[in-house]
């Protein structure tokens, strides 16, 4: 059986990160995904970032099992045929800046004449209207803006950093494809086919939100505040670098004791029951905790940490992501070799489905790969294709 | 018009963030879910965080538009309660660690043998097997063994940091939110009910992926390595704080420098054209616009950013956020007042739809505040409801 959105056909028209790989999120589940880029060099994350042999890592991570065509936009006979490809397919996907899509001709309006069941998506900066709905956004402002930045000051690291990969643009990412799953779920049973509309200074602060604002959550002076679990988070030094561990229930905390060999302490009175939140045995405990890490190696306070049921991991560098035993069982990355840009690492998409299990998908397309396959799916003869190209409509 | 999800019905039995946050999402779309809490003091994140009678904000923040029974799931009949809930549900949603569904006679055997075409969901921390799978896992932990810890590290802060929000929790959540639509959409054309597996290890990794692994995505010694987005990622010294700008254009970067009165230098040649990614001048240009902001408020930098088109954001405080001009254009928070727990705050679903349009929903409900209503529903009249809660089946 193929993947559960396999029928389902998608036009894209977008670039980067938010759209793309909310759209190949959709894609590893079987979506038929045309993705329409512009003249020249094709979508402006072909430009950025590590690249080899028409291909950038950027470009890659977000656009596997798409079809590519480069259509000039800006000519009737490209936006023609946008509306020949829209004519046949379930959704639509662009994140331009708003008025953009009207400005082209490929407003809702002028789609939903060409398919009124059409499900339009689209994704703006800051929305589509307001004080700054006419400005360009990228990740890092809206981080600035909607809390991620003030978060990331903390008492052992007294200078503010950002997050540093783009967290926003991801999350609306994955809104962007299950609201366009909800929508197609939605018309399944009898709703109209509809505009999904998402922003990503909204979207960054949706995501932000659940455990980031619990200070502003419940309104009044009368709250009892006790720490937000991101303000707890901690790196403890070891004798040669750093561990992470989360001891969050009694038996946990007193299990961090016994890693350091203090079983003393860890079986004294001010270590069981309600004693243990009191604040001089929580700073004793701490303080025992940390004295023993500063004398034991990353390796053994790990290998003690887990024997002993604390949660714990260490840092581990980009490379030794990829060897780690559980990622490496679980298959989360796949390696596989293109005929033109070679070996490349792609992570596996993290829902598992027992039926609808998706066809292997197709690696990220060159740019145009597929223009010549998707004209003649539309029907335009080798003549043509040939027209077109040598117009400059299509490449 | 009622949301996209109307009609969908949903038995959660989860904790703390990452599928109770995915429901939720479900929720704000009409979906109709019923929370079931274990006994005594409900779901864990009840105890959890800033709170105020009866309400915990983690809690709030991840359960609006639920409804709340308190079973003892060990018990049999606590369990068979269930299985009524399950019999009219269309999806079961849990994140027990692997095996505790079988143990309690919940697992996908014993609910589809009550109701063939249920979507079945799991969120484990590591996968089903392998050799982390028994180990209980928590955000922090993911961030270190997915890469996120790593990509702290920079050369303007060398002490490294987590990400000080739940992202991979989070990332999970809406990746599950995702799969379980993208199930009942398959459903809907012919797919049978379904059990869809999530981890947060693969989930957190995946989140990670797309820009934060771009020097392992192309695999070979070939590859030209520029420089990956979040590294670019900073915070620049104001004379009285940081700003954060993005200029990704030749036109943006010659405007910070006009922002620093630096028109001189933004006429030069060594700012036109292919000089402008020569090294001397790439410095030359961050050097005089780092010396112009150290003698510039953040104010001042903000406002002739903004007028001279340069992406930019100052640093909002938790509390600015909620007063930011296009934040309240949009309406992104929603303040309410409950009749016990008084004022809260909670921050709109990030999708909008044209057409479903879901009613506002309930606010996050007290630990067993439906427990009579739900058991109405299933037919127990008032003396089994009082013999039940006698027996401590139900609270």
């Amino acid at each position: 059986m193929p993947g559960p959105l396999a029928g389902v056909r998608i036009v894209e028209v977008s670039e980067v990160i938010s759209a793309p790989l909310g759209v190949m999120l959709l894609a590893e589940q079987g979506a038929e995904v045309v993705k329409v880029e512009p003249p020249r060099h094709g979508e402006e994350s072909r430009q950025l970032s590590n690249y080899r042999d028409g291909m950038a890592a950027l470009f890659l991570n977000n656009n596997h099992g798409k079809r590519s065509i480069g259509v000039d936009l800006k000519r009737p006979e490209g936006r023609a045929l946008v509306l020949e490809l829209v004519r046949r397919a379930d959704v639509f996907v662009q994140n331009w800046r708003p008025g953009t899509a009207e400005r082209l001709g490929l407003g809702e309006a002028a789609l939903r004449a060409v398919n009124p069941e059409l499900v339009y998506a689209s994704v703006s900066g800051f929305g589509e209207d307001g004080p700054y709905a006419r400005r360009r956004g990228y990740d890092p402002i809206f981080q600035s803006l909607t809390g991620y930045v003030a978060a990331q000051l903390n008492p052992e690291v007294p200078i503010p950093d950002l997050v540093r990969n783009a967290v926003v643009d991801k999350a609306t990412a994955y809104a962007l494809a299950q609201a366009i799953t909800a929508a197609l779920f939605a018309r399944e049973r009898g709703a109209p086919g509809q505009h999904v509309r998402l922003n990503m200074l909204d979207a960054g602060l949706a995501f932000f939100w659940p455990d980031g604002m619990l200070r502003h959550s419940l309104v009044g002076d009368d709250v009892a505040n006790y720490a937000v679990p991101g303000e707890r988070y901690a790196l403890s030094p070891t004798k040669d670098g750093q561990i992470v561990f989360w001891a969050s229930t009694a038996e946990q905390m007193r299990a961090t004791l016994r890693v350091v060999s203090r079983d003393d302490l860890a079986d004294s009175p001010g270590q069981q029951g309600r004693a243990m939140i009191e604040e001089a045995n929580q700073l004793a405990r701490a303080a025992a905790v940390a004295e023993g890490l500063s004398r034991m190696t990353t390796a053994d306070a790990y290998r003690r940490m887990i024997d002993l049921e604390v949660p714990a991991a260490p840092i581990l560098g980009h490379p030794e992501v990829l060897v780690d035993p559980q990622i490496v069982h679980n298959g989360a990355v796949i390696e596989a070799v293109h005929p033109v840009y070679g070996r490349y690492r792609r992570v596996r998409s993290p829902a598992r489905f027992s039926a609808s299990v998706a066809d292997p998908i197709r690696p990220a397309p060159l740019y145009g790969e597929d223009t010549d396959a998707i004209l003649e799916d539309l029907g335009h003869d080798a003549a043509e294709r040939e027209r077109l190209r040598a117009l400059g409509v299509v490449r």
